[in-house]
């Protein structure tokens, strides 16, 4: 029997990082250094003041749409996809209108993937897989499956738990 | 500990079925009676040649945004809210204009649930609760919890599941 494995978008397979500080640079003319984003995310790093912009930026009609893929994501899912029952999860629900972009970009760049293979969630607790994939430890707080953490800036601090560097790692491990 | 219970949409809190044979009387000029839709889908009682029709209903943007809320259902979530952890879980993955519009109806029928509690999937599979309430069977084949089958007319000649009639029925077995 296959085993099953949920993988997350933003900052797993998606990039809104990259868009949320071109945006942030279009607005504020600043742009930020690997060491002023270790440790955090993109929202924790901006100033307090700022933060409700970045929200914007995420509940922009489109924003997610255009998101560039990760790295060999698309090519490493598409083997995956034969070895394991594979579904794409995703907390998107905070962002209502991202529901039907993260649709369309799935479709355009994972064309192998049905839309039975797509969850959009608010809150991935009651998600049960084999596998789970995600670059946030609170999603994997009910989990009993085997999670990795998709590495990221934002938690290069978080450990006990293992890591998938990138989308190369993940066939090294999971292949 | 709280348990948790996912509760589906279409058939089971929301109405289609009353939208879409208004649509078809709209078009076609026929009604079914109760015995014509007895142990049949709506799409399983039209014409062969019009099942794509309906399709297209679901497919039309809006089409869910309005639906009627199933008897008691708002009264008696709200208590079960209270309750239990509570999930809305809907496979609407294979109509994707109905994703927002599911979102927006359940924001104004149900506006003491969160976007937390929300899951939009394509195949209920990978979902895992204590109790689950939905009227398609095949919703519960990987399900581990507790199924209660929401009764309707398309599954009247499904045995082997303990039945909830209405939301009176459930608030009697739940609350």
């Amino acid at each position: 029997m296959q085993l099953s494995i949920a993988i997350d978008m933003d900052e797993t397979i998606a990039d809104p990082i990259k868009k949320a500080r071109e945006w942030y640079y279009r607005d504020y003319g600043k742009t930020f250094t690997p060491e002023e984003l270790h440790g955090k995310t993109f929202t924790e790093a901006v100033p307090p003041e700022h933060k409700d912009k970045i929200k914007e930026y995420l509940n922009t009609p489109g924003f997610f749409r255009d998101l560039d893929v990760f790295p060999d994501a698309k090519e490493v899912l598409k083997e995956l996809n034969q070895k394991y029952k594979l579904y794409i999860v995703s907390a998107a629900m905070e962002f209502p209108d991202s529901l039907r972009d993260k649709y369309d970009w799935l479709q355009e760049h994972f064309p192998f993937l049905t839309w039975k293979q797509f969850c959009l969630c608010g809150d991935k607790s009651i998600v049960q897989t084999d596998i789970m994939i995600d670059d946030l430890i609170r999603n994997f707080t009910f989990f009993k499956g085997k999670a990795y953490l998709y590495h990221g800036h934002h938690n290069v601090h978080i450990e006990g738990y293992e890591r998938i560097l990138n989308w190369e790692d993940a066939a090294k491990k999971l292949l």
